[in-house]
């Protein structure tokens, strides 16, 4: 049994920019050379946030479109009221997503669907550099 | 310590068909020896999600209903636009829900509440046989 | 590697009180003895859950705002109409934000962003004793 970390850097345009990082885990995944495990993705940021779906283009604008519909970015919120810096919506569509993923791995492939990516959302109002941290456990 | 993997075959109805998975999971885990460490639940699909909840009749139709409310089905979706297979709310209700689940055990026992079980919801438009995966992390 | 299972105790006023258990998850992973790994954090209950947000009372009441217009206190709900706890908000709150939460840690500190907390919500409609399980897995 081992653990090994890395981590993935990533550019966003933020503004609910989402990002397929499925490529990226797959490959840190096969080259750590741990067989059978599981691999924890987590986002060490409160305005973004983690999930799979498929990744073609009408999903990610419905999901945009989601987050538009229940989290409204021109609404007020008590966070604006304080801070000024406009990402009230930002924080909380982030809380509601989740910054935590747990994927499963066999023979070093990723247990994902046929149809499913891995995905980073920046629910952040401006670009950002951006740190995804990959945990590995397993034998 | 040891990695176990397993999965679960489950035949559903789809249209937000909601499962209680908790006991095969409890099976599962009890044997496989396993007796303390956390059980990772990943469905490996972009159409159906895992949670937990009071698996009881009116909370699961309050749960529907929530799905009903904020992603309908009647609804245009830009995935459907596109791919016409009239599932785009499934893979926007998914995304939201989460397809990973982690679940500590404790001497071989799930630390689950007394009123809590954990569910597989199928949020496609039509009846589907899936496969849910289980990793087992412990000593 | 190793596991080590530990527990928080939490006293709650219910009602969407959120409690920020950063520091005892932070402080039990240090004391654990294990460097690098991941901690699973679980509640064992079916009317709260965990999640992570900036801990300010700005976004904290922006998170509370949104359950209550997504899933209201004041609405008929099935659960409610069975069991007469008036609890059926509690529970589909619950549900959709989640049980569960993976945070890695290296060389004995949690990989949170600087602005990022580990809350504990509870949804549930009275005040409650709570026990949060925490299952650091690692070497």
């Amino acid at each position: 049994m081992t653990v090994k970390t890395a981590s993935l850097h990533l550019s966003t345009r933020g503004n609910a920019d989402i990002l397929d990082v499925t490529e990226q885990i797959r490959r840190t995944v096969a080259e750590s050379g741990v067989k059978n495990g599981a691999v924890t993705v987590f986002t060490p940021s409160s305005t973004s946030a983690l999930t799979t779906i498929e990744y073609e283009g009408g999903a990610l604008n419905d999901l945009r479109r989601l987050f538009d519909e229940i989290i409204p970015v021109d609404q007020d919120y008590a966070h604006n009221a304080r801070w000024d810096d406009g990402n009230g919506h930002s924080h909380i569509r982030s809380a509601l997503l989740g910054a935590s993923l747990s994927v499963p791995f066999v023979n070093g492939r990723l247990t994902l669907g046929t149809w499913q990516q891995i995905i980073f959302i920046d629910f952040d109002n401006r670009p950002r550099q951006r740190e995804v941290i990959l945990q590995i456990i397993g034998d």
